[in-house]
């Protein structure tokens, strides 16, 4: 969904913009009476945004009822006080002392934080956690973020994106040659790789171009979000994997030095929390995105495919370049990083395949087993 | 792992009871001094068990952060104060005030427990989050568990957990006919239907037993805790994926009434600490079994071979019918449960068929992509 949700709340934050500077100016600085604060969250969500937004709005809930308000987080949707892809220089520069968004918004700062979000073919989302608890991943974010005056945690998951909308059907990597197909990021390099015309609309216009035929195609996330915008309408084959976003995790980043100032049992209430809303998180997709599948097959009768074998090795080979490139071109910590992803990617890779892989194809061969009770 | 970790703690228990009276008595009532309380929290696992009681701790630890010491929780290994199967009673008695377990030890207050632990073919441990948090799971545990005074959340996960160690290969059903396998619950049922000579032995002497040949085979865990216990050194057939435990939750017992009595942002900590350990438990197995696989792939000559589609097929016949049991012969909320539980597994199993199972497959498919940076 990236770039799409950049140049939709970028819109979004144009338009709010007057409003939020007029309402920014009311919000009090960061006050202290009776030891109780109120901070500032800013976040890339659109207001509301299922899963994103809820999932900001949860965390800042959590934080309330756990300090007894002695910390009161009030949240900001994209544009509302800062515009959307501009958490980063908010939080490093003190506008607001936390920022809820996702990592891979800010590879200008540096290609490594593409890791922390998603690449093409990388980690799902518990192999995310795993890297990032007990792979080495956190502590190279830290140092990473301190290079800004930032500290970030991954603090929620969208789990697997899929690959998307096509209003045709796509039996070979020949049938994606020209095809205007909107996918953001490394992904949108790999399909450009194999001859797509990759159109980068903000979301907001995604639908009326398919509608339209200035688009062939687009990605959004999965089935609880997608069934949203009601893609189906115009594009009916919805193709599954994604190789693009195999987990997408979102960050928690605060400024370090506000954060390292407060007391110690509100920095770690702040920490766990993140780790809470990363469980939380993805379940709200996992668990809404079942029935939304069941309502777009059964309901919107969506023609639900399987991208062929040859087309996603052929994505494969492309994401390998894109990320190759993305690595040789890259600063010292991204090579860091690079290293210690692959290297956890690959042991996760043969694990994966004699558990959950194997257990879940396993789960759909043909025997008796109850469904209701 | 089940019953043999059972049976193990029940022997520890035993050996251990004498100490644990006379340490018991020694232990203060729960303290308030200065607004400072200590906490007990009893549990199953053995001392320093990876994942588990090392989890356990981790919880404890970071109550103590976020209270800066206003609530302190004292950990006891499985048989420190109370036999290891015994966490659910001594915190419903008030005993200890937490419990940290396996909500299948407790089937004997109402077989609905198993759902929250692990049922043969159910749900990973990512799907069991999403029924807890957004399928209606808590709710119903909520209820179930009141009627013993309790309150609980899930508190850790191992993830999916192998079918285990066999001297032999396993080419067809008729193999297993007549081997003395170790499996305990659900799964160890729906083994003897298959002919299986079901052997409960407790952990501690299921090498010995291999050694004899008292036992043809046995299940554990994963490559993390297997490899620690040694088994391939004299079963050399390693077989995934398990069928019988595919995502084993662990709960975190409260004393309803004391935690009722709290403070709300004490309560808040607890709970939401509980949803952060559900993060870090299963990033801990996840991250930890990897590097474990590989050492007993490279290192020690495991042969890992994937179970036949025809066993499979005949453990989910099997496993259909023993759980079938279950709900026929259950009290009223078994039954509540298990309609709950049943109907979010179809809708899981239809989405990550087309996510995750689908991407981790597509992952694996030749094309050139950086294995190092």
């Amino acid at each position: 969904m990236k770039g799409s949700m950049k140049r939709r709340n970028f819109l979004k934050g144009a338009l709010a913009s007057s409003a939020a500077v007029a309402a920014a100016s009311s919000f009090p600085a960061p006050a202290i009476s009776q030891g109780r604060m109120e901070w500032k969250m800013v976040t890339s969500w659109p207001r509301g945004l299922g899963g994103l937004h809820t999932g900001a709005e949860r965390f800042a809930q959590r934080i309330g009822e756990m300090t007894d308000g002695r910390l009161t987080i009030k949240v900001f949707a994209g544009g509302e006080l800062v515009p959307a892809l501009q958490c980063f220089d908010a939080v490093a520069g003190g506008t607001a002392e936390i920022g809820h968004d996702a990592p891979y918004y800010h590879l200008s700062k540096s290609p490594a934080m593409a890791f922390y979000s998603t690449v093409p073919f990388g980690l799902t989302a518990t192999e995310m956690a795993a890297w990032m608890h007990f792979g080495g991943g956190q502590q190279l974010f830290e140092k990473l973020m301190a290079r800004f005056g930032l500290k970030a945690y991954h603090g929620g998951n969208t789990g697997h994106q899929l690959a998307g909308w096509f209003r045709k059907e796509i039996k070979s990597v020949d049938d994606l040659k020209g095809l205007k197909f909107r996918m953001p990021g490394q992904g949108g390099l790999a399909m450009q790789k194999l001859g797509v015309n990759v159109v980068n609309l903000p979301g907001g216009e995604v639908f009326q171009a398919l509608q339209s035929g200035a688009l062939d195609g687009t990605e959004w996330v999965g089935p609880y979000n997608d069934l949203a915008l009601g893609f189906y309408k115009v594009a009916p084959f919805y193709y599954y994997p994604g190789f693009h976003e195999p987990g997408t995790a979102l960050q928690v980043m605060f400024n370090k030095a506000k954060l390292e100032a407060l007391p110690k049992d509100l920095q770690a209430i702040l920490k766990y929390c993140c780790h809470a809303e990363n469980d939380t998180m993805l379940a709200e997709f996992n668990a809404r995105s079942g029935p939304a599948l069941r309502e777009l097959v059964t309901k919107h009768q969506v023609k639900l495919r399987k991208v062929p074998n040859e087309v996603v090795i052929a994505f494969g080979n492309a994401s390998g370049e894109v990320l190759q490139e993305v690595i040789d071109k890259g600063d010292d910590i991204t090579k860091e990083v690079a290293r210690s992803f692959l290297a956890f990617r690959q042991e996760q890779i043969n694990y994966n395949r004699i558990t959950d892989e194997a257990y879940t194809i396993a789960r759909r061969l043909r025997f008796k087993y109850p469904t209701k009770a």
